[in-house]
């Protein structure tokens, strides 16, 4: 299947970290002005300002508050630290619910100090214990499975087919996932488990970036579409064979783009959305 | 299943990489002497030596020399390149059977310019290309799997599923796989696709060492048992259960114990093979 390039932003929705040095204002009259349609809001990114009048902001400009990053981290060897992940997400879910956003994007966490089967139990014991907030608040998490170098802290959920075992085995339909093209592209499954979270109806979001080759970070070097090697398009046609017309959001963490002036990144972020994605 | 630790040194094999500094008389001598069985030989230790003669040196220390590293790197966009990675298996097919190894470990490569599904196409046409050299030299061709982060160049090969795929498909008693914990520790499939090699008698090797956290390098960070988060005993309780009772290989890339003074690193490599392999 092949899918057409697209035509305008107004499905292009970009995360406040890709922009990182700009506060949110400057980032939210910045991609209004570049005719961008959505914004994914960073928690940092709400430090010290009115999360209510920040959303209402961010509406005046005419954007969607397309979701909240993040949610998560759930997984910890000592309890207590377990249950401090618990408050923190049921206050991202206030924090969620106040920006007026109706989506939480979940980086679901691991600890090198046990297995990775034991972090997944807990991930999902997180997830069913704040669930409940979740659905009174109106918002829905997203699983978001992350790639396998991300396994030993980040992530005990790293690839679709897991995140798809979880969001069914929790089965609400407040829970589903995030596909981010820059964790999943090497899986020889994805087309399938696309095709799965389809059939599930419970995909909620779809990241893009690339792979650079070389990539000189694990962290902090991803590159922009067309940069790298991630088949996007290929995996845009996947995912809107499911029906899925929601955003393409661009979460790019790069030390390299960072450093530039971010009007002219901005310029090339949608020049690469037509061109790459 | 639980396994017990090691007892002895019978079945420790080291990679020369893994003592860069040290040349490969130096790592024999000291290998041996240190009660290690085992060598794998970089194919860059053996620049500028008469093959025939080094593996006598090798053997009359009283080590095993469990394998070749490496051939692969199949892939590429132009067909010249590829023709010249044909050549250069040919040539590490030659120096196997000179040093008097069976084995020879493939990195099967990948290329950034084209998709991972050409990229195999590619590495199974150059596996199959050699498949009568190999078989007449009497060395078999092990399928090692990396790590999703080498999707993009090193090797479009990133599962054990993968590789037993392909080794399948190419069904012959030559083929077989590598597995490496570090490249493998993280997929939820691991149990059940070693099984599928005992199944298949494809299973060539088991190379060992731990994924630090955090990892500070892509590819030359990697840990000693021990240091880090993969549970190696676990992993080997399944790759016995097939069978498999060959060498352990330690296979260390790491600019911080290169650093270190190698006879000090060697002890830590055989008190770590005791207590955390």
């Amino acid at each position: 299947m092949s899918v057409a390039p697209h035509k305008d932003f107004s499905r292009l929705c970009i995360h406040t970290i890709t922009t990182r040095p700009w506060n949110i204002e400057t980032a939210a009259r910045r991609y209004a002005a570049a005719g961008v349609k959505g914004i994914t809001v960073w928690r940092d990114a709400l430090d010290g300002r009115d999360i209510k009048k920040t959303g209402k902001l961010l509406r005046d400009e005419g954007l969607d508050i397309v979701s909240l990053c993040r949610g998560g981290f759930f997984p910890d060897v000592d309890k207590n630290k377990r249950k401090l992940a618990i408050d923190d997400n049921r206050k991202a879910i206030e924090e969620a619910a106040a920006l007026g956003t109706s989506l939480i994007v979940l980086v679901c966490g691991a600890s090198p100090a046990q297995s990775l089967e034991d972090s997944r139990k807990q991930i999902q014991e997180g997830i069913e214990t704040v669930l409940a907030d979740a659905s009174a608040a109106g918002v829905r998490l997203a699983i978001e499975p992350l790639h396998p170098m991300y396994a030993d802290a980040r992530s005990a959920i790293n690839t679709l087919g897991q995140a798809n075992d979880m969001a069914q085995a929790i089965n609400s339909p407040m829970v589903g996932v995030a596909v981010d093209v820059y964790h999943l592209w090497w899986d020889p499954a994805l087309e399938q488990e696309i095709k799965r979270c389809g059939q599930n109806d419970h995909l909620f979001a779809f990241h893009i970036c690339d792979w650079k080759s070389p990539t000189t970070d694990m962290l902090l070097d991803r590159g922009l579409m067309g940069d790298g090697c991630i088949p996007i398009r290929k995996i845009r046609s996947w995912v809107e064979a499911t029906g899925f017309n929601g955003f393409n959001e661009v979460e790019i963490f790069s030390t390299q783009y960072w450093e530039e002036d971010q009007s002219v990144f901005l310029d090339k972020i949608t020049k690469a959305y037509i061109e790459h994605a």
